[in-house]
């Protein structure tokens, strides 16, 4: 048997074990994880430092260093955001539906973990410690394969959690970190069928792409957030301008910033040439169709290229639209069905928009940096999902279970001719 | 572009419409399909006659061949069953859960279609017309790849249902049947990852593990049903032998009938008897362990072959267990995640039982042959799945639909610093 397989079944057989665990054990064992955190600082930290020198010496530099970096207070974010998780509902065990059918018996639809969650990840070592914790949390174990420039760094942090595993007398396979980065192991691990329930990519669309071009396990994808705004006819243009600049501006390199301002035409003179110049006050770059070019002096022509980027960057594509249905339209070609935004006052035409987006989060009046599982109240989220199967948009510690049937009958078969009472 | 991928992105397009569609313009639908099939009932009969004259001149017969068999019987049974699918609760719009953030924003859980469905199947016509309902009743459309066998019967259907689709001026893409069954061409359903949401194989393991081995888009797995029925020492007799005739013999070639019965050791000697008497009356060959071939004679041994075995067949395993933690580990080991059943008196037993084992459907006392959608209060079902994502178990309407987000807000932003009221 290869090695990494010999590995994953003990993360199978450790799943069997956090499958009976209760929440009152769970949660235990996730304050422990904290704590271990917290007592091991000086350990991970010299750990991170050695991650942080050999990438320094590969040339990595700017957001991508930081991404890597610990230190004290990062450290303790870490371990608190194990605890709030700890504090979490425990979605295991949800009985969502009941019902007695008219031959008696009891149908109840219950939620179970996953089982074994494989997280293949980029650079950040706080996913390391999140992701273990979430996927416990619902009672699954999970392979973890991070990126090699945070190896150590992540080395140091499964030790902390294994001291808590094994305080719980539960097997350390539970959280198993692949260390062995070759990309051959990877793919290994995504075709373990029989054994790995779910693999979840995180990370930039190379990576996402070479795991779901490479797995036979099933895979719930993160790819890009080409979020749009739609300024309606009706809009209140203070309220626009504020969805517009916070989307915008807050945080351009993530998923759920606006990369696309869609201006009704009869709002687009008045509302458009304050839009843009508010934005180039921020040192955003606009990119527009004719009709927007000719209301704000010095745009750039968009490309198609331009409406199907994913910036992540102080960069915005602009179009002016005749009506809801051209951009209901403009979405449907160039979204990424992550999450769309309307601001309007016509309660009819917001209806519509709902209606027709299938984007997996599409919001009335409110900003598009909501979309996020902290905002929308699933307390931590391992990613959001812009596969419209399982979860869609960001998922918490309830998607990382299922329901499942439990039927109680007093003896009930379904051809009683057949039966010898 | 090739053939197959036009084909399939006009499916994708009539997905836009089907989003739209409200319950009752998709109840009309429905009945229109149904009253077009019974309409048609000549022309598909006619088209049938000839798939059973090839098969039949194939050497196709028994089982095989009634399969594929239409007649007005079955026809009028296939219209009955689009009805019923359309008088089922309608899964899209509903709101799962709604929630107001301390922000204020309203956060609700809504379900939505899923949007292009590959259905892949076998022998039997009818599960054109029913899949073909499901996934539209669901919101969907569907791409339809049937077996060789039944081609002619399958096109005369799909043109039946097409006139229904006409009248309600819906692009008859949204049930698009593949006519080239190429396996090739199946493939290239099986990896058009932006336009096909989900892929479910019903047919044989040969067939789903091609479509596993072979997909890129998502898939549901419907596999084998390697059913355990565990007698505990605290079993009331009669009833765990309702239960064993009723799971082997009412229909042993479905996949929720027994394949292994397990007997506690301290009720083994009364119970198995007994047991064995019964079922081969029945004419069940059964094959046991060393325990039970004590018990009952001219049983031939069991090997591990015969544990893992999908019979669908008169022939059971049989196990003498030490104890309850003995029959989930034979379970665990053995089993396909499908459907397990205890019978037992004792409440403490049975809660064990349901919380270690993990597989989609367990019963406390009741038939394994009501692991099925209709006799769970589903409806209908499209297949039962055994892969542990998105459903598991019996998969309705529902199971065609993901939830995601809807939030309403009054201009609220994520960094109200960057707003400029």
């Amino acid at each position: 048997m290869s090695e990494i397989r010999t590995l994953a079944l003990a993360c199978k057989d450790a799943a069997q074990i956090m499958f009976g665990l209760d929440t009152q054990t769970k949660r235990k064992l996730l304050h422990d994880m904290a704590d271990a955190l917290e007592a091991q600082r000086e350990t991970i930290l010299t750990a991170n430092a050695r991650d942080l020198q050999q990438a320094a010496a590969k040339g990595l530099q700017g957001a991508m260093l930081d991404r890597l970096r610990l230190d004290a207070s990062r450290l303790t974010g870490m371990a608190v955001a194990v605890r709030e998780i700890a504090a979490l509902p425990d979605p295991v065990g949800l009985v969502t539906r009941r019902e007695t059918r008219p031959n008696g018996l009891e149908v109840e639809r219950v939620r179970i973990p996953l089982g074994v969650i494989a997280m293949i990840y980029e650079a950040r070592p706080n996913v390391t410690a999140d992701a273990a914790a979430l996927c416990l949390m619902a009672g699954n174990t999970v392979i973890l394969r991070g990126g090699s420039e945070a190896l150590h760094s992540n080395m140091a942090i499964a030790v902390a959690l294994h001291a808590a595993l094994e305080k719980h007398d539960i097997p350390v396979a539970a959280i198993t970190l692949i260390e062995d980065l070759r990309r051959e192991t990877m793919v290994e691990v995504l075709q373990l069928t029989d054994i790995v329930d779910l693999a979840i990519p995180r990370g930039g669309e190379g990576l996402i792409h070479f795991v779901a071009e490479h797995a036979r396990v099933p895979v719930i994808k993160h790819y890009k957030g080409v979020c749009h705004l739609y300024v309606d006819a009706s809009a209140d243009e203070t309220l626009a301008m504020n969805l517009l600049i916070d989307g915008k501006i807050s945080r351009p390199g993530v998923c759920n910033a606006l990369e696309t301002l869609l201006v009704h035409r009869d709002i687009a003179a008045s509302f458009l040439p304050k839009a843009a110049n508010a934005l180039q006050e921020c040192g955003v770059e606009l990119r527009g169709c004719e009709r927007s070019r000719a209301l704000v002096d010095g745009m750039r022509p968009a490309t198609e290229e331009d409406y199907a980027a994913e910036f992540l960057d102080l960069i915005i594509a602009v179009r002016v639209v005749d009506d809801l249905g051209m951009a209901i339209g403009h979405i449907q070609r160039f979204g990424s069905d992550h999450t769309e935004v309307i601001a309007t006052r016509d309660e009819n035409v917001a209806r519509r928009f709902v209606q027709a987006i299938r984007s997996a989060v599409v919001a009335v009046n409110a900003s598009s940096r909501f979309s996020d599982g902290g905002e929308l109240g699933l307390g931590a989220e391992i990613g959001i999902s812009t596969t419209r199967l399982h979860a869609y948009g960001p998922m918490g510690a309830e998607a990382l279970t299922v329901e499942r049937f439990v039927v109680r009958g007093h003896g009930q078969v379904r051809h009683p001719q057949s039966a010898r009472n």
